[in-house]
């Protein structure tokens, strides 16, 4: 093997690595002029500052993470076989958990595959690579997913945020098979349509798949408020749920369009409405005509994605919270989304908290959601777990 | 009415309380010669410094709560009509749930109860009075639990740890009705044996019901090690979900008999079997064995009840993920447990971390679950939700 060597500094933390800690960020490592010109997403072995290896790693010198881990053994050859033995690790996770092929077969680093994501729809799957070494291992990867999963359609996302961080370019394409129309994905009883080569990340959110379970638990019979629904998420499940009629708001009118379709497939068209517009613009207009329904959720973009939006981001969650409270009947409940990394837990939950008193009413607080298991994260890496769903439950 | 009124001191922040924050600090009180003379448990007004009222308190100025808030309405009439009210609303919730009547039905302060625990068991119900002023009340409230709920049985459960420090005695005792047996609950598919009377608690924790299904969920067709069980809490859940075998082990004779009538009683006794001792000492003897299993749980009592104790706590946490790991199968599962309020959630993540990590293995985190919604909990004292369910996934 004649693969580069980077070196951590001297005062570089090793122990954190040798504990399954899979980043190195770029303070850490020595970047003389050999490892600067590394192509982004080389493989390397890491070594720490006296030279003891500490496995294979992927650098790229143009982002703050430096250098992933891939592997303990510097010598892995990272090919097909190498991908497969992955995929099958992350495939037995799924099986456990979900009777049907829909879900998020990779979630990266947590997975074994920093950078990567992959989403299953049936016999079709939606690879977003996000690092650097993906793309270039990407016919590698692409072979092993057909092995492993037995999937025809292979779609490549190249929207991701993080892509621009590693300085690749925005493009999805079908590597593979191919697609004529929205997939419908099953879960949670409803049905979803996803538009795997056209629409929002890799088409379809599953990381809400256990919130939606829970709040569809709260208001059979009642009525919904779904903002931010996207292709249904809430909404859909809720009426699969029984609740007995549903609005859904969206900015989006090709996702409000697949939102009616899957209602119409699933049979719950008739109960199902939606309006396209500003979530704020709504809110405020429901709110002056004395709108009320007993489950009102608002799942939106992420506010605050990194720290500089931080304030202004859990300012906004605070004023959706004030708008979404006098909407809900009392007794109901109101459900509050986050799915930013710089907002924490316990901020998010300030923010809704403030929001629902500013507002006018009390809360109980329910139930704490987090994104669902096939969205596994490192340990040591938990503290971004981004997703956060609040569940609260109005004064009467 | 002549009720005393209280009054907060000029630099207390009454806005939280405006806003819904339940309690006052002994140090924000003005402790005069007739607030210091009132019983434990009074109700009185509570004022701000500049004698706006604020509401209906209880207080007991031997406690570092020395008032909880009852009622924004000072002059209301705490009797069985008051508590019927607060009862339904409790009760809504959980119909609103749960299919059959087994749940945490009063969750003190964030059901508008400060100090007042009430788990049901079908037709019988067990009170836990924590605070001075629910003792004094408990006729009004035990007239009204029969009326709104129709349960035959009430039960005083007077071993609670916070009532020492209000400075109530232990004692339990039948208020109403008879039991002659330990009552049969069904949960998540399997039936537990709960001892109302002489047991830990009410003599259940429903707090685990969605843990319990989720453990479940992931082990059907392998092997099952609950430690801390008492009464066979996910050893009895995950036998019903399809485990093949379990071993329960617990300190208490007393409790793992109860969880094996609980197994005969559902079908599963040829499954399950347990062992009594230590639980450090049994881990470390399996280990000696070199025992494995799918899938391996901790649900310890509280190592860091309170402040003084987190560290010595957050060590034994480390410990017992350090013991337990190497008994997890490979790509088997790890369930670690707290239910202390002095670790947070991350400090018993990373305590949890390391010690898989000295354990030898590396893992992914799939689930972070907390107490179920019949646990409801105020926002403003969402920094206690005590219950931590960490799911680990182990390497291959």
């Amino acid at each position: 093997m004649t693969r580069p060597t980077v070196r951590l500094r001297p005062k570089a933390e090793a122990r954190a690595i040798r504990h399954g800690f899979p980043w190195v960020y770029a303070d850490e490592l020595v970047t003389d002029r050999r490892t600067q010109a590394l192509t982004p997403g080389t493989l390397a072995v890491l070594e720490d500052s006296e030279r003891r290896v500490l496995g294979l790693v992927t650098v790229n010198v143009g982002s703050k993470i430096i250098a992933r881990m891939l592997d303990r053994d510097p010598e892995a050859e990272v090919d097909a076989d190498w991908f497969a033995a992955r995929l099958g690790r992350a495939l037995a996770l799924r099986e456990r958990l979900f009777d049907q092929p829909f879900y998020r077969l990779v979630h990266a680093e947590a997975d074994g595959l920093p950078g990567i994501v992959i989403d299953r729809f049936g016999e079709a799957a939606v690879i977003q690579p996000n690092a650097a070494w993906a793309e270039a291992h990407l016919p590698a990867l692409e072979e092993a997913l057909v092995r492993v999963t037995g999937v025809t359609t292979v779609v490549k996302n190249g929207t991701g945020r993080s892509r621009g961080l590693e300085g690749l370019p925005e493009e999805t394409v079908v590597l593979r098979g191919g697609l004529s129309a929205p997939v419908p994905v099953p879960m949670n009883g409803a049905t979803y349509m996803a538009d795997l080569t056209g629409g929002q990340k890799t088409g379809l959110f599953y990381d809400q798949r256990p919130n939606h379970a829970f709040a569809a638990r709260l208001c059979c019979g009642g009525s919904v408020l779904d903002v931010f629904t996207h292709v249904g998420g809430f909404a859909l499940a809720a009426l699969a749920g029984g609740a007995e009629r549903a609005l859904a708001v969206d900015a989006s009118g090709p996702a409000l369009a697949l939102a009616e379709a899957g209602a119409k497939l699933a049979g719950l068209g008739e109960r199902f409405e939606t309006r396209q517009g500003d979530a704020f613009q709504v809110l405020e207009a429901l709110g002056a005509d004395g709108a009320r329904f007993d489950l009102v959720i608002c799942d939106p973009p992420a506010f605050a994605p990194a720290k500089p939006a931080l304030e202004a981001g859990l300012r906004a969650y605070e004023r959706l919270a004030r708008l979404a409270a006098p909407l809900v009947a009392p007794g109901g409940y109101l459900v509050l989304c986050s799915c930013s990394h710089a907002a924490d837990l316990a901020a998010f939950r300030n923010a809704s908290a403030r929001g629902i008193g500013r507002g006018g009413r009390r809360a109980q607080l329910i139930h704490t959601g987090f994104a669902g298991p096939d969205h596994p994260i490192l340990p040591q890496l938990a503290e971004s777990g981004y997703l956060k769903s609040l569940f609260f439950r109005l004064d009467g």
